[in-house]
């Protein structure tokens, strides 16, 4: 029985602790605060984030992330993007020695432009064979109803990656192995910030094939930027690029494609981060994929529109109808 | 003002008659009976199939080829796939001699396993160079309210596309232009074979991971294959690829989808067929598809998982499960 930490009791985390106890492992569930560990470990319910849904008993939970750690062979990392520096930081001191690091994060690092593997990389001073990636199509909810679901796990180094596609192989879950943790991070990312514009079309009213032109540029879009970085295109047509971006964009549950849907109605970034508790990592995640893509010399329209719309510079009306009114010309211009 | 004869009254033969007529030419529809005709020219409405929306004055409908066709520049070819070649056969004789004929179908024919250029081709021996293709993420009814939408016009000759984007370029529509008609053709008619899968696994209750995970392989299972049969892989990342099948599996409009939906709840093909007058293209081109796999050497376990679902000879719960349990592996093995 493998003892795995998780750092962040959000929906995915939580839902994630499900999978790896009905993998076999023995979980322990770090939050920052004490009503919602005593939840789990009392009434073995997040009553917060996956209300409703009874965790198994090999799941428990503190507030003290050095108990959370102790003897993990595997870290899972679940925390909003942009906090995952400061968190680390304070947590870089207890972190087991031999302790593969796994993010859930799909973002990626204001000012920095660091994805979360290369945030790990600095912050803990670990290497690439011990940082994984799990990402896919995995919405929290369905994962947690034990729906079957399927996901790449990621680590530069195979053997690695074997060992968690083991960790976490459960009889609803299943993980395929990979080594291309940039094509997977970037995925992630990017899908984020696809579902809030398929979010504001679908605010604005518009129907299935304006949503899925912009899924479709949206992939390609995430493409140019993942294979600048280095990534396999192949990735991105898989189920942490093509299959993470569907099920998000087509999910009212997804809190991303929700912010966007909110905007598209009317509302501000200010509103409705005023309104949900839940973090929507593509309204910060499109400033850094901007950078990126600059950096890189590729175009990102998409994430510049979002970008726009999330900081009150354009409405969303206007962006739409400038992805609509564009010349004609060939398909791969 | 250009001439163009569309050939069958569907729901998506008379939503293209409204962008070519949005976009400036004068259109006649054919359709088999004359009380549809009658409907069309005296009341601009397709009652059948788009009831509610109003033809424009330059859209008039006729039960006679001959008259449909002449002068025509182009003619649109829009009736079911597997009925294409007898239609023909009885058209070609007055088809005008310089019309690019184009074409809107998405199936490939049983028995002979053609694409629908080929059968053009074959059957009125017309050359590659005056064959078009219209695909992408078009559900009908959206188009027929004039949402804003995109598409792919492929012809092997590019001058000839650039006439055919020119010819249905709308306000509201907008074409790329291509000349992978091959990557277009097997994109559209799997298509439907995949969303006939998604359906089922709506069906039997499956949520947006599982419906996800069944996109990003169908798109696998199809790129595999219009690869084989020489098409450009950036095709079926595309609008005609990826966004169509996208817009057909996420739509409650799409028929195939909605078939689906039926198996997976229980009914049989032959009580579906009974129940609704139009046409699911995919429950025909699956076997198609899986006689060109075979035929090509390439894998196409979706295809033969919907060929068996609609020959009754495994019920949609054993093939579901058979796809979520597959051993695990490497993505790309």
């Amino acid at each position: 029985m493998s003892k795995v930490a998780i750092m962040g009791s959000g929906s995915w985390g939580t839902a994630f602790s499900l999978v790896l106890a009905d993998a076999g492992s023995e979980v322990t569930l770090w939050g920052r605060r004490e009503e919602l560990a005593a939840s789990i470990n009392e009434r073995h319910e997040n009553s917060d984030y996956l209300p409703g849904v009874e965790l198994p008993p090999t799941v428990s939970a503190t507030t003290d992330p050095e108990k959370a750690m102790a003897g993990a062979e595997f870290v899972v990392l679940a925390v909003p993007s942009q906090t995952l520096r400061a968190n680390l930081e304070s947590w870089a001191p207890v972190i087991p020695d031999d302790a593969v690091l796994v993010s859930l994060m799909k973002g990626v690092e204001l000012g920095t432009v660091k994805r979360m593997s290369e945030v790990i990389t600095e912050v803990a001073d670990i290497g690439p064979a011990r940082i994984g990636v799990v990402s896919g199509p995995n919405l929290a909810k369905e994962i947690a109803r034990r729906e079957p679901a399927a996901s790449v796990v990621a680590c530069a180094d195979d053997d690695v990656a074997r060992r968690l596609q083991a960790l976490c192989h459960s009889p609803a879950f299943r993980p395929y192995r990979s080594t291309d943790v940039v094509g997977c991070e970037v995925g992630g990312a990017y899908k984020n910030v696809v579902a809030l514009c398929v979010g504001m079309a679908v605010g604005l009213g518009f129907g299935d094939n304006t949503t899925a032109s912009l899924i479709t540029r949206g992939l390609a879009e995430t493409a140019r930027l993942a294979m600048a970085l280095g990534a396999d295109p192949l990735t991105l047509m898989g189920l942490a690029g093509l299959g993470d971006l569907v099920a998000t964009c087509s999910s009212p549950l997804s809190r991303n494609r929700t912010f966007g849907e909110k905007l598209g109605q009317g509302m501000s970034t200010a509103e409705i981060t005023a309104s949900t508790r839940q973090v929507a990592e593509g309204a910060k995640s499109c400033s850094s994929l901007v950078d990126l893509a600059e950096q890189t010399g590729v175009d990102a329209p998409i994430a510049e529109a979002v970008k726009a719309v999330v900081a009150g510079t354009i409405t969303p009306a206007d962006t739409m109808a400038a992805f609509l009114e564009r010349r004609t010309k060939h398909e791969q211009e």
